[in-house]
This record gives C-alpha cells, sequence and structure tokens, in this order.
C-alpha cells in the first residue's frame, strides 16, 4: 500500500509513554468516538474501511489524526498487523502541537495531501 | 460532488487583489509547477484528474493548497466553471499563514480530510 508517509518519530521518544497492543487487535472502530491520533513507535497497522485496506502503515507513522482535525467519529478501523507500540497523543497535545510548532501543522497536512493524491490516483 | 468545505471568504476580503478568469479556462493544468494556492472569491471551479471531476468547488472554498504542502508540481487541472474572481496566496503568504494563524491550518487540515474521507467513501 501507500509508502509516502511522513517520520513522527520525533513524537514517540523522549520517553512518551507507549501502549503495547497485539497482533489482531482493533485499535479503534470506524464511528467510535476519538480522543486521540497515534504514533507508531514499532509495528504496522492497517487501516481498513469495510473491506478494503485503505493503508498499511509501520514505524514513526501517524494515524487517527483525521477524527481530531474534523472533530468527528472515527471514519475508519485500525488493526495492529503485528505487536505494536503505540504513542498516544491527546486532542489536546494535538492543538498544542499544531498551534506551537508549525513544522508538525504542514508534516500532518503533508500526510494528508499525500494520502489524497494517493487516493486519487488509485481509483483513476 | 462534494460540498463540505470550510470558508475561507476572509482572505479574500480586505481588498485582495483578485484576478478575474473566464468560464472555461484552465487556471492550472496536472504536472505545473505551483507557485500559489486560489481562494475563490466568486465562481465556481472544477478540479479534475484525467477525465474524472475529483470535486467541484465554490465561493470561499480553496483550491491548489496540496502542490504547496507536498512542494511538488500539481496534483490535478483547475478548471473555471463559470467566470470567476480569484485571490492568490503566495507559498510564502502560506507558510505565513499556517505559521502564524493555527486556526488556519487546521482548516487546511480539515478541507483534506474531509476531501480525504468522501474519496475514500466515493470509491467504497
Amino acid at each position: 500500500m501507500m509508502n509516502a508517509e511522513i517520520d513522527f518519530g520525533l513524537l514517540a521518544r523522549d520517553g512518551a509513554p507507549a501502549r503495547t497492543v497485539k497482533a489482531g487487535t482493533t485499535i479503534f472502530a470506524e464511528g467510535d468516538a476519538a480522543n486521540d491520533m497515534f504514533v507508531i513507535k514499532s509495528g504496522r497497522v492497517a487501516i481498513r474501511l469495510g473491506n478494503r485496506t485503505l493503508a498499511e502503515l509501520a514505524d514513526s507513522s501517524i494515524f487517527g489524526e483525521m477524527a481530531l482535525i474534523d472533530r468527528a467519529p472515527r471514519s475508519a478501523t485500525a488493526v495492529a498487523l503485528t505487536d505494536c507500540e503505540l504513542v498516544a497523543v491527546s486532542e489536546k497535545q494535538f492543538l498544542f502541537l499544531v498551534s506551537q510548532t508549525p513544522y508538525f501543522a504542514l508534516n500532518v497536512m503533508r500526510v494528508l495531501a499525500r494520502r489524497l493524491n494517493i487516493t486519487n490516483r488509485a481509483f483513476g
């Protein structure tokens, strides 16, 4: 799948507490209320909508940011493909990062723009 | 087409110089070098990739932001569907807005997240 992702590894360093999830775990499901986005510290995560895999993401990628940006329920389902270490970033932390670190905001925009490009082309 | 757009009309007020383009004009074409994004002050614009219309946008929407975000050539073609008044925002102005006005950054993210949601669902 797509792999034009930005390195958000910095958010997962400096002793940020990581949660471990086992391979096969549903991290969140479409329609769930959303409070966090996630940085993958290690492992691989699939983003799915119905039967389709929208993306497979690995170390230092982010996911779950869309619901925070749009203050909406989860628009897709995230499943751990391997055992994963994930760092959760709360909505409050996310808004702080966007407002205090323009580079973070631009990188989130880049992730979204690349995913949109890939999606537009995949269904051409 | 999609119409979950954010109001960027503020960028087109306060006497910002607008350029007028006639219906049928190609504003930019896929592959072009990109220096600006645009705010629609009046009129309607289609975003196309090959034969497909990805979006039809109206007053106070933005387009052309993706190439600025990703520092890449235009990923799609923009055509004026009606006579339009457009306000150009340079890359430098765009980066200034992102860094100085977190609300602008969040709104650009919202546009991208909504377009991605709509695209993911359209091809389900």
